[in-house]
């Protein structure tokens, strides 16, 4: 299903090759005076170093009006400028390893149909303009993402790479004991990006290997938050207790594997069960994991205004 | 919510101090001879090590007659018999550094209604119920999940670790392109374990720091699996591309922080505001990351009967 | 699929002729204090006249203490006590006209998977007890349902009626435009009735035949309810209007077909094709009709609790 | 929300008012070849008689490819031409009565927030273009409604009326008994559509009062259908028993309020509380019921659609 969100919910369309992409976003409430300039800049930082290059020109369909929403769905859409599908002629009956080819033919039978478009990190201009608007609804909530790590920069071959953020201002009390956890909706939503690998909270990985006294964080005495919150000497747990935020920011990490399509030729497996080399060619990035960042936000932006409203 | 799943549904009770936990299971076909035996060894995983040693009873209501599943609900029940609800006196009005004490009281008020008795591990145990049962009706699909590694084992400290899970047999094409990739489920299946901190498939943060050429998974020619499905020569991956399972074993590790109740005295913040040092005491795991591995088995297990419902 | 709602959620479990009927439900708020005989005066008036007599004690098993909703899911059981399952024995392998038999055999395969005990209307006292709870926390709003109308009283016949239900004191707003509208709530709500087979709104079906002028409620100039909601000279429309409640009462009605097991012999559709006589007896209402407003008014506050939290 | 349905989900957009109307339908299979005439020719049907004429050009902007649906969301756009918004200037500040102008402003505060565009009837429009995709989706079933009664015909007034609904070819077996009976399935899409007011399977209300006798379906024992399912000898039940279909056709009705702007002064309630004439004028209908068989079809199409994929 293509609806992501309960109370915020987000629908994206649109095929990587086909007219436009977009989406509806249904739940926004009334009154919000939308920063157009603030969504083109965050369209723009996903354009960073991508090799496809459009003009992402959003148009907005329903649910505003003189530029503020009307509390009514929000559909926007993008047209799609600079498509090259023949680059794509070489791949119809073989599976380039390391992508989602060879599992959306035996899912979907035809590899076109659902899979194609709509794999393509194509699809995430949509949740970028999705995201921006969320983000605006939060204000005064901080939500920052950032390159963390890369992997090696070698001649002739692709990166990933690790993505950091940070969110502030967010109040105590958001997220659910049980299933609901915010850090739950947060893994979900993360591992739903293209190339998304592993996911953590705070010191992640590293906390699980700290003793409990080293773990735990502890109460700050003299010092608090300008709202009268209690902060803590560390936040190893990521700002999240029990799957509720405790007021400190809420603080995550995202792996992001390398891009699958290498700029060398590589062993392709074909329908009827050879190995065949092809080159793909096509217009890839080598390192996605510069154009993330802006993704991690808007997926953190409408999970927190789905959780919030 | 206490409900998790939309086809294969389960919808948990019960407070740790209460009269019994138990849950719903919605969404089971019929026809399904439920080994009793193989549930009751799960429970006994379960309470692997654990200071409070229940004898876990499951009453099963309705949903099952002659050891056959009916395709109606199943309800089920498992009576709390070893409560000492007196060890957590000296807490009422302080907020334990580490533990969801602080974020439940501000998100609810009083720290006994919905956190309390359900906050509790306790809770899991009608999660490894149902998760028992979900293993049934997967077969021959087979999901173990082992510990992998563990922190130091320090004298009057706890301890956190992290759990391996491999699942085998699972045919390609679980999972969904977008938002309901099955990397998604099984995140935030996992986070919603208590004091889940970290969630990677496959070589998951690893990943990230290789080249590309190293990553993919090249195709293997000339080995197949027995269902004549192509294998690869490693598995980076961990068995899901583009959010589908491919066919390869489905991977991936689960963080633990540590107990966060520790075996000596801490600084308590009182609700006006003062640290204090108590000896929480209590019936505390000093290594709960030993009895995670059937929750993990568990969750993995009712997120696939969810999918492939 | 056995829950209904979204944020006050009724998941109903139990087999007419097994060990309990019951429920969870998720969602009801802390502090609520119950009046549990209020509960057992709605159980009463939904065993008036019925041939099988049950004790209908409720167990509570979670989600409530000292008498006090906790906030956490609300485990209910009521055992069943007076079951004669042998009376249904010469109906194995024939299907009665008027009733669900073929087209549950037809969808499950098996009558008695999740047919049989289910489809009883024994599975209405879990609503019952449900919308009970969900009437006291909805005070003040009143939900009054009364029999309407009776089918004839003949001599070795059933009978159907409609019941007439009246909410009063509530408030405008309740409903949403589109595909929520209250209306729309409420009529599911009604047709998941056991032998409902109408629902309408205010004059529902006579109104389509009124001129505009007739139907459309005129304001009424000087008189005003005791919170200020202006009203209207008539109630046509059952108080919404849109989709949403207007502040006047919402009135309406529910069809109920007679009882399709007649106390007399039927022609009944075996396996094979042939048709063969059968006195199906049974203890069997022969109008249900004067049990059924109890459980109008339980989906009623069930519908409402829900669209209000 | 702005959703309809789970598996094939209708998500509509647009203000009556505004850029455009239109909706993403998510869940439609892939090769699907889509007859865009029939499309247009239930657009014409929704059209007749309309005092505002538009010219309803589809415009498909994702999810069909060479007239062939993909199995992606298919998003789909028509153009509002012929709006005149100055015809309400006079009721921006009073209630009309027998509208849903006192609601929306209870509701959302300010009457366009929400209400406005969205509440016209103007909206139908997406469904009634989802619905032809679903009656195709769905051959060879088929649904076709009629007029079935009128009000009556005065001079300076408006009329409602009933509308017939009969879904002939579709299998037993659809539907579910509980809460997501076929009847309480179709009564919540019929009750959506604005101006219903009344929904009855097969002999509704009439059965009521029939003894049971006479109402029950007795089979016919010599004639089945062509695909060997039993029928029986009349169809009081409309074709559904215990929530789910028999094979028999599926029968009901719904019945629509007159239009609630007449032509002809009205007393309008201003904010303040007074009263005041206002003749309303706008390019409303007289009797929108002719208009409404072809939405009552496209709700039915996009319930079974979802039930049976």
């Amino acid at each position: 299903m293509n609806t992501y969100g309960t109370h915020f919910r987000v629908t994206t369309y649109g095929e990587s090759h086909g007219l436009a992409v977009g989406a509806i976003i249904d739940g926004c409430p009334s009154g919000l005076r939308i920063d157009f300039e603030a969504i083109d800049r965050d369209l723009a930082r996903r354009r960073n170093g991508a090799p496809r290059q459009e003009e992402d020109r959003v148009e907005w369909i329903s649910g505003i009006k003189d530029g503020t929403t009307l509390g009514t769905p929000i559909a926007f859409s993008i047209r799609n400028n600079n498509v090259k599908s023949e680059d794509y002629d070489a791949l119809q009956h073989a599976f380039r390893p390391g992508q989602a080819d060879y599992t959306y033919h035996t899912k979907y039978g035809l590899r076109d149909h659902r899979g194609g478009g709509r794999a393509s990190a194509r699809e995430t201009v949509a949740r970028v303009v999705a995201g921006a608007l969320a983000k605006q609804l939060l204000t005064p909530i901080s939500i920052m993402a950032e390159v963390d790590a890369l992997g090696p920069d070698l001649e002739n071959d692709t990166r990933g790479g690790i993505v950091r953020c940070c969110i502030t201002g967010l109040p105590a009390g958001v997220g659910e004991p049980l299933f609901g956890k915010l850090n739950a909706h947060l893994a979900a939503a993360m591992m739903s990006i293209p190339s998304a690998i592993g996911f953590e909270m705070g010191a992640g990985f590293a906390a699980a290997l700290m003793p409990g006294s080293q773990y735990i964080d502890r109460w700050n005495q003299t010092i608090k938050h300008s709202n009268n919150q209690p902060i803590t000497q560390t936040n190893h747990c990521g700002g999240i207790q029990g799957g509720i935020s405790n007021g400190m920011p809420v603080e995550f990490r995202v792996a992001f594997h390398p891009v699958a399509t290498l700029p060398q030729p590589v062993e392709c497996l074909t329908e009827e069960g050879a190995l065949t080399s092809i080159d793909v060619g096509g217009r890839h990035d080598r390192c996605h994991v510069l154009r993330a960042p802006v993704v991690v936000e808007a997926m953190a932006a409408i999970t927190l205004a789905d959780l919030m409203l």
